[in-house]
């Protein structure tokens, strides 16, 4: 099967009827109506094979999560997610199928609209998400938003993700770290609530803890102050490896959403499933204490510095 | 030199001021907002090293034509193009720069913003870039809208930048037709001005003249009646190979655009530096003819079916 058909098959076959896509699949390009009053918000990221995540691992889910991965972007700005559109690389027809699906997987789960894509025999297996959202213009949560005073919240664990990676190379297959791993889910709906609540700064977590904190302070001209001890993630990996405070500040790819918010709105921050880890104030940089010391914060993954 | 600080010296300092852009490069997402009455036209590509270009060739130049190529959907549509986002796949420091200039350079040529970067390490060189332009709503130009009489235009060369790329695989650095490979300008004005005088059917020829109007056949349940006569590059390429009207009607990469028009707009089409070279029938298909004989169509360039 070529890979007009193998495409025609996975994608054309989606109806579209999000009330917005004039023209999706099939044609040189897709065609969209924005909803009256509304910005669009785009992000492209790519993930391979053996850089985001290990040869071996599931093609599918591995397709399913670059889209999520992408999503949280989408996410972190307090975005609708609309669309996406993929560009597979594949070293075969079962390889571009498996990750054709996984994304198909992972954008229904998100009501997400695949509205094109592309495909190309690689030697390397991998793809380029782009994703597409909307919100009322003017509103977008921005990293450079954060104000002294400010109280820094986290939703979601972080450091599980870069656990579950590790347990994958010592060959565990399964468990609760491998699938804060392999099923990552943007955290979209927080994103909206946290921008319909009115914050103004945020950033997803895929870098690390420390290292997008730290794009935060320097975006916004402050210093934030993290403390880890409300994170039960610290003491759950201490128990299997001494190095849990470096996986919990450093360890990427958990897709949690940071955001600085005004302290009055702590109260709907916590309902929403929010865990206050510190606080703005004037300076610059990040530093993180627990249980009192200070923490040294290592940096996150840069795949260029890391091994250029 | 990290990624990070790789990629904000490539696009951060980019200025943004084209009106419409509230958020770019150096966040979690680029954030813009439509002109007035206008829907939002998208399109992916990737394009790697020993795929889309021979390894060797200029990696400044072919980042720039990747852009060009996916830009030469959005003309396809008749769009205004007006942003893109690019992930950059890189086996190193130098390929990254080179790729990230090469786009730059492309998207000031073609007045479009990068309005975000994403790059990774990776075994190959390749890029996937996405492109999104604006028309008034409801006048995209499809691939299923011609209709039984109208005529069948092309608008530039086809054939010219697959004997390039031959010429290069037998040694050639330079020439007029190395150049039609190499120096790819998406047709966006004439794409904008087709749509502009009513043309509502047009494709971009990126797999080839057949295949591609073989895409305009089938999308508006007609037959394409072709005839190569007029066009020059048939005659000019019989000079070099035998097998010229194969790289005319099957040669990619040349990036033309052929519409189908009513028989009124003829004058107007003609002035904008389009030739005719058929007409629509009723049917299915393409037929193709040169002085007066069938010219058997070979498919187009089709990644996984050509080595699947």
């Amino acid at each position: 099967m070529g890979e007009f058909a193998l495409l025609a098959r996975l994608f054309h076959s989606q109806g579209v009827d999000d009330g917005l896509t004039e023209v999706a699949n099939g044609d040189d390009a897709s065609v969209h109506t924005l909803p009256a009053g509304e910005s669009l918000v785009v992000s492209s990221d790519s993930a391979l094979e053996e850089v985001h995540w290990p040869r071996g691992f599931d093609l599918q889910q591995a397709a399913d999560r670059a889209l999520q991965a992408a999503l949280s972007d989408l996410a972190a700005m307090g975005a609708v997610a609309r669309w996406c559109w993929v560009a597979l690389m594949a070293q075969g027809a079962e390889a571009l199928e498996a990750m054709g699906r996984g994304v198909l997987r992972g954008a229904a789960r998100s009501g997400v609209v695949v509205a094109g894509g592309d495909s190309v025999r690689a030697a390397t297996n991998g793809l380029t998400v782009t994703v597409a959202g909307t919100l009322p213009s003017g509103t977008a949560m921005c990293r450079g938003g954060a104000k002294v005073g400010d109280g820094v919240w986290l939703f979601g664990a972080v450091g599980l993700a870069a656990a579950g990676l590790r347990q994958w190379r010592q060959g565990e297959r399964s468990g609760a770290w491998i699938d804060a791993f392999a099923r990552v889910n943007a955290r979209l709906a927080e994103g909206v609530a946290l921008r319909a609540m009115g914050v103004r700064c945020c950033i997803d977590v895929s870098d690390g803890l420390v290292q997008d904190a730290g794009h935060l302070a320097e975006a916004g001209g402050v210093r934030l102050l993290l403390t880890l001890d409300a994170l039960p993630q610290v003491a759950a990996l201490s128990a299997a490896w001494d190095d849990a405070l470096d996986l919990v500040i450093s360890g990427g790819e958990d897709y949690a959403l940071l955001c600085c918010a005004e302290p009055q709105l702590e109260g709907r921050l916590a309902g929403l499933g929010g865990v206050r880890i510190g606080a703005v104030a004037a300076g610059a940089g990040v530093e993180v204490r627990y249980r009192g010391r200070r923490v040294e914060a290592k940096r996150g993954f840069d795949h260029f510095a890391a091994r250029g």
